[in-house]
């Protein structure tokens, strides 16, 4: 069996060095400046995955086709389906990459979302804007965005204006109520084509800028809330019959859950499961997408820190600081291979303790290492 | 910085898919017959370790070497070390490889080995045997010797004809006593270039016609046993000034320990520290060639048993009973990608449990479905 990988992106690279501990076969479809995967795996042809032929004829060179992004053309998904190759996740789930068809999805599956609407003029912004508490509202383009790309916070008229001058093609946007957010969760989960399904530990997910800085897991919160969030996110995986790795992004929200967004593959949430888990994210999501028993989402410690590793802004290489980071207690260091550029997610460290003060604090102190600043600085990476 | 590994067997696959972790660049000399680690990295270049120009020239792309094997000449290493190429380990330790060197070398460093000769004749081997305690004796090939090839149990004048008959190029056999063993140890440490170095728990590893079966961490011996069996193997590392993974291979004889063997580079006995240990063997030999700090080598669990998936008998692919395998309860499959033929290592399993008899059990089980046994056909694979 061979798995075909659609992107040569950092989530393609941890997939393949999971695929070499298990001696799947894998081929990696990546455009010439996917410089992650091709650093660390020799099976990589170089491809337009938005050209239908490249990904038809790629397709036949693998038993089943999965993806490290979510821009594939669903359409062309759906041919290949029809022509009979395996794709995992399929159309319906990659469709939802879409985030205004994802939302309107959810709330007609009567999942709870944010109050949004799609807008292609000010009148529309102001009149939900009016409808719905007022300013400020998010204003996010439905497609291409990720790591808080293509989302704003729109604060009156002019900023609506703003917003819809710069969507992407004068396209919509998807226009949302800024919520009084308490904290932001993450449940990932992988499951099989016949329904099988293993979730992980509910984890916490810190942004800044829209861009997850660290992660802790499991999540602080009360049994039932985590309970009631891992039960919506098994709801929208068997929805959608969605195979492979799941990651449902979440709202806490005056003690509710909303959902914010899906991400039908392996997601920056679930990198602390590479060395916090009993099977990381990526291992599972082979093992879904090739019809393999699943393994165990177990944490291997009362709490599993993760904290990004962003491109400094003077531009330095955070792999020169490998042998400081190094030194932290517990630290797992992963680099990805990438040039650096300010800003850029290259790398995350992951720290197992008994206590997510602890993983946090020694994790920020390794990513501060690689970032080239002292230790001291800006130790409150997640503050 | 760049590590050059000499040799591409499972050793060195492992290694890289660490380094691909860790973001580490390795390139890996491979001869074309080496299958494994070319099946999972791309930085692989074809050439003949014990060609002297070759590997002069893979040293120059790098900016340490370091070898999955030992049977690379140590002359070379030491004109390489003098042309003031870094080799990790160096040739003091590769001179180890020699097994009559190795013994010597221990014995007159004061370690306990075995009683031991180097014969050339019959006579000699009688010889040694009446002043040892009669027969039978054990006879090894010094060099090349890997998996009980090339040592035979020599019962008698007749046999010792027949070994020395046997011995690649007439050379000299080691001959020593064979000990009435009651348990095989074996301490896995790395040490960097300034000394700092760090030890993983005692392992139990056994063996069945020479071949490592099964191993068991950590051993459950007393912590007086393993306390000397750790500090024995600090004190060689020491005097040989070795750097990177040294694997310490111990026979318990009568609560005393002997030295039996030293491989200088990750081990099969370690196998199990990529699932069941903070740190893998292959990351903290990295981290040591690169003189990098060390990672922590405690277990993740109460005990860790690895069980070695050999090539089965009717000559079938083990990757075809993966799924069965992943069924186990606790099951971490390893495939090497290399091709079957029977009795040939071609993957490990390894389980974390909270005792070793419960770890054993299912390691044997997984290892029994990658080999097309029913599970309880023979699950007593290390009884």
């Amino acid at each position: 069996m061979i798995v075909g990988i659609v992107g040569g992106g950092q989530l393609a690279r941890m997939t393949v060095l999971a695929a070499g501990r298990l001696g799947v076969q894998v081929r990696v479809l990546a455009t010439p400046k996917d410089e992650s995967a091709r650093a660390v795996w020799p099976h990589v042809e170089d491809g337009d995955p938005d050209d239908a032929r490249v990904l038809e004829r790629f397709s036949r060179e693998c038993d089943v086709l999965t993806f490290d992004h979510e821009s594939v053309d669903p359409e062309i998904v759906e041919a290949l389906t029809v022509l009979g190759r395996a794709v995992r996740p399929g159309a319906a789930s990659l469709r939802m990459c879409d985030k205004a068809a994802q939302r309107a999805a959810l709330a007609t599956l009567g999942f709870p979302v944010p109050a949004f609407t799609v807008a292609r003029t000010v009148a529309e912004i102001e009149e939900f804007a009016r409808a719905n508490g007022g300013w400020p509202v998010y204003a996010k383009a439905p497609r291409g965005g990720y790591d808080g790309k293509g989302v704003r916070l729109v604060d009156g008229s002019e900023q609506a204006m703003v917003a819809l001058a710069l969507a992407r093609g004068g396209g919509p946007l998807l226009v949302e109520e800024a919520l009084p957010v308490d904290r932001e969760l993450s449940v990932l989960l992988a499951r099989r084509p016949g329904g099988e399904m293993v979730v992980y530990p509910v984890t916490e997910t810190f942004q800044r800028d829209g861009v997850c800085r660290a992660t802790a897991a499991p999540a602080a919160i009360d049994t039932s809330l985590a309970l009631d969030a891992v039960e919506l996110a098994r709801s929208i995986a068997t929805h959608i019959d969605h195979v492979g790795l799941l990651a449902v992004e979440l709202f806490v929200v005056d003690g509710r859950i909303i959902v914010n967004e899906l991400a039908a593959r392996p997601h920056n949430s679930g990198h602390w499961t590479i060395d916090g888990a009993v099977t990381s994210q990526f291992e599972n999501h082979l093992r879904a997408v090739l019809d393999l028993p699943l393994g165990d989402t177990s944490p291997r410690a009362a709490a599993v820190a993760m904290v990004n590793v962003l491109g400094p802004a003077d531009g330095r290489d955070p792999a020169d600081g490998l042998a400081r980071a190094l030194a932290v207690e517990g630290a797992h260091v992963h680099l990805y291979g990438k040039r650096p550029r300010p800003g850029r997610k290259l790398g995350h460290v992951t720290v197992l303790a008994s206590d997510v003060a602890t993983a946090l604090h020694r994790a920020s102190r390794a990513v501060d290492a690689l970032d080239h600043r002292v230790a001291d600085e800006d130790g409150a990476c997640v503050a």
